[in-house]
Parts: structure tokens; sequence; C-alpha cells
């Protein structure tokens, strides 16, 4: 028996709203057709997109709220003012149990002011974080935190790397990921002190729930080496956003590049299913979702300028992850590596 | 009159020693025909090289030593037993004026510690810095520190701002270069304190040496909005890294979906022309090259792998610099900078 699992929408959220979360959520209940929605927002406004969405409309539940959250309110006005909201209701529906996961994308700061308050990071958890899925030339990584705090002390980044190990654990299906600390060079002298820290709590754990891998740096994210990348978050943010840039360099290089001469474009235009199918493996859509981490609860970011088949990208992440019973797993990581940490201090 | 510039080589720096570098400089002569050269290193393998290069060994003067510093050499060590080794005697040429630049494609951590001894840094500045030629869709941009150091805090990213501007306004012949800062949002709340506080001292500075842009998030780099970029050395190395790893697996993507089908093949055939171009403009080696920067006198540290054609770039750059009286310039932008931030204190 597959158990239904329940995707709470804050409808508002993004540039678009209900134009792009609604299609969304309708390609995504295709894929996974056991999944039902909680619709957050402005009825009237739901109610017009759901016509085209019939099946949809026999999977979702709307929730009236008269507010919505802006994409560029400060966090602490948001949580001022923002209790009624769309974005806040859709995370209570999670908090209350009546929803496996909460996606928005809506304002980034707000939506993790809000999920921190309301959620709560789970007991022992400073900080949750924002991790990203970063595309492989084997398959996929994540890579976290990407920019939820700036800086992060030894003690952080071991829980970003059992947060991580727990969410590839829930998206891979691989028991215990591969894990590694992203630093400026492999020589164990190098880098930030933080992360050499680091380097040392997690080669000399016992038992981890991960197979830790050791540093990497920055070309071999993509290599897909490991399951897992850890980093603090500014220096993560700018590696997710300089890959981006990059890609979109190389497309714009390549689209010159074969507009140069009349053979060129021929020779494009034959090859026009190879270049179909870099598109796909270069579409920013697939990996869209920063899913935040160490929460009582699961709660996705998709990026606010997608379409309708990014934001679906999105609902599949959470499925996945609600499916996995996650945060319980996570918890128990949690107390273990931390119990060992007092034991060895003790002993 | 063209004035000579005089370039030190350590030739047995890098993987591939006097093979890579002769054939290098022999390049970069056929390119800039007014440079000398001095060479350090083991003089018979030199004068082996130097048999096919017979312009290249009339405009040379070798100078013979026994020992060179190891890959893997610790900067330590390579501080206490490197004085009579190749990288050593060619820093020296610069430090006692008998050359305007130095090259090495040795050891960075031994070549870093060692030019900071022989060479000092400029007065006023504490840490120099690593800066790395960048392509853009427009050009080029410099991005420092890529990891020199890691951390820095206002005052450093400020020296890294100044410094930067000196060396575009040498490779750009840009007066007044515009820089900004690399942050994780472009928002003024956000970021890290020393980044706010730089984008602070930089905005309310009067009479700067550049044109101050603001904030720019990863994604912008390679959009060549700016002609330097900013940031303390742990995320900017691995800014730098994710840059190349990313192209790399494009190029891997591009390579598999044009073996897919026959008319993929055909296609990319007929368009081997355009798919040139994109590898000439995707060139490592054409960027290859960091040069350190903030101390009395040039280095430049190229790839350890790269081969002649990279070392040439390297040699090319070098050579700019050396015309532009960069180090003097630099130490009068600082003392002007921080004279002005002295008087505010004191009005």
């Amino acid at each position: 028996m597959t158990i239904e699992r329940t995707i709470a929408l804050d409808v508002m959220g993004g540039d678009f709203g209900p134009a792009v979360v609604i299609p969304g959520a309708s390609i995504s209940l295709l894929r996974n057709p056991e999944l039902k929605f909680s619709l957050f927002g402005d009825e009237a406004a739901i109610l017009r997109e759901l016509n085209g969405h019939p099946e949809l409309a026999a999977r979702s539940n709307i929730y009236h709220t008269d507010s919505a959250i802006a994409m560029d309110d400060k966090p602490s006005q948001a949580l001022r003012r923002g209790k009624g909201s769309s974005m806040w209701k859709s995370i209570t529906a999670v908090k209350d149990g009546d929803a496996d996961v909460v996606i928005s994308a809506g304002n980034t700061g707000a939506l993790m002011a809000m999920t921190k308050l309301v959620l709560r990071p789970v007991a022992g958890i400073d900080r949750p974080a924002i991790a990203a899925i970063w595309p492989t030339v084997r398959s996929e990584c994540i890579v976290l935190d990407v920019g939820a705090n700036i800086g992060a002390n030894a003690k952080q980044l071991c829980d970003y790397a059992l947060m991580g190990a727990a969410m590839a654990r829930a998206l891979f299906h691989i028991e215990r990921p591969s894990v590694a600390l992203l630093n400026v060079g492999v020589e164990e002298i190098k880098g930030a002190i933080e992360v050499k820290e680091t380097h040392s709590r997690l080669r000399h754990a016992r038992d981890l729930p991960m197979r830790y891998h050791g540093f990497i740096e920055g070309d071999q994210i993509g290599q897909g080496l490991v399951n897992v990348v850890v980093v603090e978050g500014f220096a993560g943010n700018i590696a997710l956003k300089t890959a981006e840039g990059t890609a979109r360099q190389i497309s714009r290089y390549l689209k010159d590049a074969m507009q140069r001469s009349f053979c060129s474009k021929v020779g494009a235009f034959l090859a026009q299913g190879g270049f179909s199918i870099l598109k796909t493996k270069m579409d920013p859509r697939r990996a869209n979702g920063g899913t935040f981490l160490g929460l009582n609860g699961i709660a996705i970011k998709s990026h606010g300028g997608t379409d309708a088949l990014g934001f679906a990208s999105a609902i599949d992440i959470g499925y996945d992850m609600a499916e996995s019973k996650l945060v319980k797993r996570f918890s128990e990581d949690l107390n273990n590596f931390y119990r060992q940490i007092t034991d060895q201090l003790n002993s």
C-alpha cells in the first residue's frame, strides 16, 4: 500500500505565483500520482488556475489567505506582519502534521526566518543550512550550505555533513553516502582552521552514517566523486552561482561559435539532437530547489523566477524527502555522533 | 625607443621544468621581441633545450643553480633549504634590479613564502594576494584573492581593491578600472561583516583610483560587468576552481552529446570551425598565470602542469605588468587612500 503524502504549497510565492505553482504541481502529480496538495493563497486566483487542471483540483484542498510576503520584504518585517500569509500558513501545515513538506518560491530570507520560528531547528542544531542539488558528470551530488549562513565553525560543519548525508540517503537511496569537505587544497596542512578541525573530527569518528572522503577542491564538485559536499555558506553560495554563471557563459560562447559560418550553422542544425541533449543536461530547472535542512520538518525553496517545469522539480525533491522519514533518521544520527564525541571526551 | 625588459625564469619549476619553460619563453619572445631572459636552473639541461631555440638563446643569460624546490616541499622547508635554488635566485634577480619580473611554475606555497621574504610586501600591505585573469563574455577581468590567504578583514579587502585596480590599469590600459566586491547578494544588508565594512569604506572614499561598482554575485563574474572582482582567498579559490571544473564538465557533456547519433557526428564535423573557436575561448592556457600583488616586485605563478603555450601566456602577462610601472603607481595609490582615511578620522 502506498502512503499518501501531502505537500503544502505557498501558491502566492515567487515572481509568478499561481500561474507557475499550479501548473508545476500538476506536472509533478503526473509523475507522483499518490501526492495530495494543500494550496495556500488567494482562493479566487487559485480556482482560476485550477480550472485547467482537474486532476490536480481533485487531489487538492484550498486554504484561503488574504496576504502574501513580498519578494523584497526583510525577514524581520515578514515575521512581524506575515502571520496570516500564504507562506506562514503553509509552513504551519507541516508543523501541525497536516502536510509532510512545504514548498515556496517566495522570499528566501523570510522563508528561512519563518521556518526557523515555526518548525524550530532539530535539538542540537543551532543553524539550519540550505542544500542544493548539483549536476555532475556521473549523476548528482548535494552541496551545502549554499547561503543560509555566513561562516561556520567545526561543530556546524559536522552538522552539515550529517544533514547532507541524511538527505543523500533520502534522495539517492544510498545507506552510507560519501561526504567530502570543500577546501582550497587536498593536503591536510591547507585550509581554514574550522575546515581542518572538521576534517579531524570526521576522520576520527567511529560508526559514522557516511563514508568520509576527506577534502576536495572546487573543480572536483562536478566530477561526482562524492554524494555530499560540505562548505560554509558564503563560499558555498559563491561556488553555486559561479557554476551557474559559467554554464551560461559557455552556452553563449557555443551559440556565437555556431553562428560564425554557414558551415557551422548547417552543422549545428544537423547536430540539433545532440544539442538538445546538452540543453537538457544543462537545464537549471532540473536541479531547482534549495532544501532547508536541520529543521523539524522539510521546507524547500524554489527559485523565484522558475517556470512550471522548474517548480515541479522542487515538488519532486520534496516528495522523495517526505517518503524517507529524513527528519527522524537525521535526529538519531545526530544523537549518535555527539554521544560518541562526549564518550571520547569522558573516557 | 623601446626599453628592454628582462624576465627572470625559474627554469626548474613545474611538472616539466626546462621542457616547458624554454619553449614557452621562445613563443613569448616571438610576440614580444624586445624581451630578454635570465634563466635560472641546471645549466646542462637549459643548454640542451636552448639548442632548438637559437633566437631565445641569443636573448638569454644562463645562471646555473645546483638545486630546485620540489613541488611537495612545505613552504617552511623551502625557506630553510632553498636559498641556492633556481626559484630563490630568480626572485633575487628582481630584488637586485637585474630583472623586472620573476615567473615560476613551481610550488605555490614556496613561491609565496620566498617572494614575501625576498621582495617584501609594499609598505602598508600586510598580505600580498594572488590575482587570476578570468575570461568573461566581454573580455577578461581580474579576480583576487584566489588563494594566497584564507579570510580577509576590511583593510585587507580595500588593499586588494587597490592592488586589483593597479593591475587592471597595467593590463587593460584603463585609467580608472571598475571594481566590485563579490558577495552573496547585491543588497547592502546581505553578506559577511568584513565585506559590508569594505563596501562602506570604498563607497565613501573620495578620489579613488577606480570606479567602485558595489556588490556582485558569483554568476556575474563571467558577464564582464567590471574589470576587477575582490573576494577573500578561500571563497575566491573555490570560485576559480569551480568555474574551471564547470567548464570541463560542460566540455564533456558536449563531447558526449555529439557522439550520440550519426547525424550529430556529421553535424559536429561540419561545425568544427565553430567548435575550434569555442575551444580557443575556453582554453585555460590563455588565462594561465596567477599574479602575486602587493610585493615590491612582480612575481607570476604559472600552473605547474601547463604546456609551452600556457607558460608563454604567463610571460606575456609579466611583460605587460613590467611595462606599466605597476609597483610604483600602486604605492602612490595606497598612500593616497590611507592618507585620506586618516584625514577623515582627524577632521
